[in-house]
């Protein structure tokens, strides 16, 4: 792509760092800034530059926060036995909209993934280990993706607490609500089926 | 979708601003920016900034450029008297890499379109009907989208200059090359028929 401009060239470029775009969708997205008043691509710019600079995540579950101590881990209501381990922030939003979970969150900051160069000693890994070892934790909910990474994750974290006294618990695998079965791949099917529940159980959700 | 931050919210906010990227993309690239150097959301940030406030067009045909007048209007090897009406600067990018049109560009930046509020009155339509009227110019070439916004557009400049001395013609309408010709719709198949050309002109492209 050759450009007329090496203003517009080099703003082109930067967008086209962002994940899913490409020069030609950054090009479009340039050429709207363009056509909106300065004012956009300036709160834009601001925007994205504070919250680089002065976002802080919570020192306790490491979750994004204004404050040193995010409002979940801050709630007095909640119960602190109970720690769900997700990936990163919006996970812990997609659990909070459900409104079934009242622990609190650690957030590891990915998957263990060596394609990607993401070891253990990226994510948050040994500020979890050391919450358990205080003994306080009744409960690990694991809740990552069910991939290869997740489980991974999953797994090397469970390493590190087999021997403490803790229980381990991973969110369910199955069928989802709404789902038809026939077009379910196997893997859940069957776990579905394994991990059935009764059905007065099923009733009251 | 409710956030822990308001930094983060922010960001979110102005980034879902942009076509085509809703708040979950949103909060996917601003969670990427999170995870890489602060350097690349300060690069970003600058290069959007700085692109937005001093970028130029060029006063000759309105495309972008660092420079009050573009290199395809300061260069002394294109032909003068032909004009291409395009759109915007991708147009321009698009038909320079075919290499095959060595006259210069007038850049309406936009389309009539009642529809999302644009009228004449906000593209460059004057400046062109007045360098027409200056008199050097013998063609004009409409290369408009083949729209309905397009084809107005193409209507209306028409009508103000075709009491002046120029030829006017419209890209040509047809099968895509590499196309088969049984998925073409029935106006472009027919358009390609009426405009058929001589096979011994075709030999030569």
């Amino acid at each position: 792509m050759e450009f007329s401009s090496k203003l517009l060239e080099n703003a082109v470029n930067e967008m086209s760092q962002l994940p899913g775009i490409g020069k030609r969708t950054a090009l479009r997205l340039v050429l709207h800034l363009l056509r909106q008043p300065k004012e956009q691509t300036n709160d834009l710019s601001k925007a994205l530059t504070q919250m680089r600079e002065e976002i802080k995540f919570c020192k306790s579950c490491h979750n994004i926060s204004d404050v040193a101590v995010c409002e979940i881990c801050a709630n007095p209501h909640r119960k602190t036995d109970v720690i769900c381990v997700v990936e990163d922030i919006r996970d812990v939003m997609a659990i909070e909209n459900t409104s079934t979970f009242r622990g609190l969150y650690h957030v590891l900051g990915g998957k263990i993934s060596p394609m990607d160069g993401v070891g253990p000693h990226d994510l948050n890994i040994n500020s979890l280990v050391e919450k358990v070892k205080e003994g306080e934790i009744k409960e690990l909910i694991f809740a990552l993706s069910s991939t290869m990474e997740g489980d991974t994750t999953n797994f090397y974290i469970y390493k590190q607490i087999q021997e403490l006294e803790v229980i381990t618990s991973t969110i369910s695998r199955g069928i989802s609500v709404g789902d038809e079965l026939e077009y379910a791949d196997e893997v859940t099917l069957g776990r579905s089926i394994v991990n059935r529940v009764p059905f007065e159980a099923s009733l009251k959700m």
